[in-house]
């Protein structure tokens, strides 16, 4: 089974979700809407939404009532983008140029604060406090990952369990409401929801992981951007906090050059090399398997249906990309 | 009556609010506590709760229901706030430091969408899907309206709906629905849940004129900040657009100033003297009390109880207000 088949069993109800994310965003206003539309076009693998469609196939599937949260966890999901290229001066976002860098830093500020509120107004269809409970649970939570990330930048102090609260807040934790939110939304048993949930957030550190070590590893080509961005910009990842720990000329060669006044891709490059070489990155991911293997253990105990096939089908997906 | 005696009259219930206010941004975040309690510390009037409260004795009062409810809107006012400061590179509110001076643009960013996510949380609190409607939209709206500021900054063509259209986003429609909220939430009457709409949207209209108003007349004293701000940031109000309107001469020397390379405090100071002495801060005056007028008509229609008066005299406090 491969992925494109999964995603071809969903296709009209991802089209209805596609149509419903247009409508949506469009406004009254010329910049926000183009903004907000290219952002839609620029498109990903739109992995909460399916998310969202397949945990619910383990309660009462109805896509007019699903649509209503798949929306807002991908609206949530591209507002956090937005506000992420605001922070990281990122000229470049799969290869497009970023909202920021085309209008400006405060149009891109205001473009993610209307589609924050655009997920917002879209929830309100259901009346289950619990939904709204959860979305903006996430949403806070997001905001700490975001504001921790700038507070542990350049500090090479920080060790493994601040790193991986991290990406829980900025990524897993609104993949792992995205599954529970689907079976919630479907009125699914309430131990099909906390399975889907540990599965989602199972999957969601794998793939952070799987993303950080990528920054390392890919080429520019695959990344749309130079590769060792994250270490430039001072963001200590699973694979450089591995190194660090371990070798402590390395830890000193680090520190040396990002300390320095304008650190650039060239003279990073060694680092990134001798990186790439260590053991590091055979931890890393040893690290995003443990991760996975949790993910399949979720995924057993759900009830036997074609979805949990899917559902391990895109874990490992994500779990093993390349790109 | 004077202000002072009216929120004597609420202060256990204000008081309430506060302690719910603060209890609500602590943060398991260092960066985003202080920047949050730094913000509320800073006071303000807290019209917001207040319109709320007083509109909700025109139903079922329960200041334990109706916190839920006033926590919202005054964060969701300190939100916006915090993001207009990223926008205006204003470095000084009410004379303190604004969060993005003293941390950065991006700190600002992120408490900015804190505090949104924590009007929201606190909102889940009420079943009624009403009131989540009309509180994402009305933040929508704000997004809008800062974004047309954004827009219309330096446009010198721009027409009085422009302008009150802007106002209304940015100021007045979070008024209104405050006091709309505080009626449903305390649910009162639909017929008095409109007027008390619109009574707060015609008081916040008034507020925004005359905060204009008071950009171009206030002291340096008065404002916290020194007179002149809007224009010099390009920012076209009521009274600029009045003299641009009937004096062709005046428009031109405005345009020639703020498209020169960096426009100053000194530059501009015979502008806005010229301003102060024509015939805009009058019309403006003027244009304030109409919606004033308007707002004590839709009161008005309200059953006869002390708080009728109450909201009276505050609107002509705020529509009236020197500083």
């Amino acid at each position: 089974m491969k992925l494109a088949e999964i995603y071809m069993q969903f296709q009209s109800d991802i089209t209805i979700i596609e149509n419903e994310l247009e409508a949506t965003v469009k406004a009254r206003n010329d910049v926000l809407s183009k903004a907000s539309i290219q952002l839609l076009k620029a498109g990903g693998k739109r992995i909460r939404p399916v998310f969202v469609l397949l945990a619910a196939k383990f309660g009462h599937y109805d896509i007019n009532s699903l649509k209503h949260i798949a929306v807002p966890l991908e609206l949530i999901h591209m507002a956090s983008l937005v506000h992420d290229d605001v922070i990281d001066d990122a000229d470049l976002r799969r290869g497009r140029e970023t909202i920021k860098s085309q209008w400006d830093n405060r149009v891109a500020m205001y473009t993610g604060d209307f589609i924050f509120g655009k997920a917002l107004e879209t929830s309100t269809y259901f009346d289950n406090p619990r939904i709204h409970q959860i979305l903006s649970h996430a949403m806070l939570e997001m905001c700490l990952g975001e504001i921790e990330q700038i507070r542990d930048q350049y500090n090479w102090q920080q060790n493994f369990r601040v790193y991986l609260r991290r990406i829980k807040r900025k990524t897993a934790l609104l993949i792992a409401v995205s599954c529970q939110l689907g079976a919630i939304a479907a009125n699914a048993d309430v131990f099909v929801q906390k399975q889907l949930y540990k599965f989602g957030y199972n999957v969601g550190m794998s793939f952070q992981i799987t993303d950080d070590i990528l920054d390392f590893v890919g080429t520019e080509k695959q990344l749309g951007k130079p590769a060792g961005g994250d270490l430039l910009q001072g963001n200590v990842t699973l694979p450089a906090l591995y190194v660090m720990h371990h070798d402590p000329k390395m830890k000193k060669l680090i520190e040396d050059l990002l300390s320095s006044e304008s650190p650039n891709e060239t003279e990073i490059g060694p680092i990134i090399e001798m990186i790439k070489n260590s053991e590091a990155i055979n931890y890393s991911v040893k690290i995003s398997d443990q991760y996975l293997s949790k993910a399949f253990d979720a995924l057993d105990k759900l009830p036997d249906q074609i979805e949990k096939k899917y559902l391990h089908e895109i874990a490992a997906y994500i779990g093993k990309r390349k790109f």
